[in-house]
């Protein structure tokens, strides 16, 4: 069963409280009901109910996050849209394509994000690396720009039109967010145990390190048999720095 | 050929400017041009061309006609859209299969209008009985109020993805086998090293990290980091066995 409960959209740092209330109409005429807002520049604001129409229950109940990672712990999927490809690039889908893959994922009863960012910047690429596919919304290669009201009304159709779809078979459920973030930290742990990131490598590394981490959605067992072999890597280095 | 051109958006008895802003903005990211308006309650208006945003040069050659017949008159295939199906039913097409049907039409030549209502009451069955067929966007059965802009922007959107061929193609591309088995063979190598193959546990362990690691795939680029960072591991290890 999907159920949409599950199925979060999250605004991230939106300057105009105008386009909250749109973002909420558009995601409440396609049965999709929970919004979370990050370090909105102002909210609650007349202005985004105002434009929120028949929609403002979905204002309401909007949770406000001050950080784009507290609003996503509790996911298992998360994907980020904007207009082009970063260089650091996630696996990409058409927003038709991420239409299915959301359906398929909260089919198998988990709990999905899409983050949208800012009007004018997008999606910083610090933002994106806590997002495991990116979702372009194909446009006009000389005008695409959408309006983030009309972007979540995009994704949130294609997703609806998926809703009824035959269900595919379940493959085994990733881990939270919150287990991939460990999972990250240990391997950045690990790699300063044997004296692996040098202070002009670091930076550009770890990035690449949490893109591959990121990317896949690793099961929770997956993420123990990997952190049994961290652990196992740290010891054997601290034994040799005792010897 | 698909000349887009050919194909106008019209807007009956718009009473809000900035929806036609709205939809000017719409239309232009999904690379189509062509706005009529018929009897608009106020154009030209500020706030339309503060919500075109870019797309401003569509207000600029926006036809004016008095009555929806008036601009109709080129037309070959005209689409009338509305929330909910009305009694008088002409045939009726989801969003989706509209896109096919207007891109065809398109493709064969002919002049194709899509119009839209007004906001509180939609199309007039004297509107509809100028139309083909009737378009219909799927929405939530208890709250189906799109935004007139928003409707535009759906519409456009259908229309643009069965102009333009599938969006670019998957990132990058992963490894070769070869590179994959080199990269599982180094895990094994580097397990040894730090004492982490024990009789009882091999077989199934490495099978474990075999299906992480052949999942998903990896890229050249990434397997290159992984190996790296493998390689810092043994070295530290036998340091330590010599030292």
């Amino acid at each position: 069963m999907t159920n949409l409960a599950n199925l979060r959209i999250v605004l991230d740092h939106t300057s105009h409280p105008g386009n909250i209330g749109a973002a909420a109409r558009a995601m409440k005429t396609m049965s999709i009901e929970t919004l979370s807002l990050v370090a909105p520049k102002s909210f609650p604001d007349s202005v985004a109910y105002a434009r929120a129409s028949g929609a403002t229950d979905v204002l309401d109940e909007a949770e406000i996050h001050t950080t784009l990672s507290s609003a996503l712990e509790p996911c298992h999927r998360i994907f980020a849209t904007s207009a082009r490809s970063r260089h650091l690039s996630l696996p990409v889908l058409d927003a038709h394509e991420a239409g299915k893959a959301i359906t398929s994922a909260l089919q198998q009863g988990q709990q999905v994000a899409v983050v949208f960012g800012n009007e004018q910047h997008g999606l910083s690429n610090a933002d994106i690396q806590h997002c495991h596919q990116h979702i372009i919304i194909p446009t006009n290669p000389v005008y695409g720009s959408l309006n983030l009201g009309s972007a979540v009304q995009i994704v949130c159709y294609e997703i609806f039109q998926h809703i009824c779809a035959p269900v595919e078979p379940a493959t085994t459920a990733p881990a939270p967010y919150i287990e991939q973030e460990r999972l990250y930290h240990h391997v950045v742990d690990m790699l300063k145990a044997i004296d692996y990131l040098h202070p002009q490598r670091s930076a550009k590394l770890s990035q690449k390190l949490k893109v591959i981490l990121q990317q896949y959605p690793l099961t929770q067992e997956q993420i123990h048999i990997i952190r049994g072999v961290l652990t196992q890597i740290e010891k054997r280095t601290q034994q040799d720095h005792h010897a």
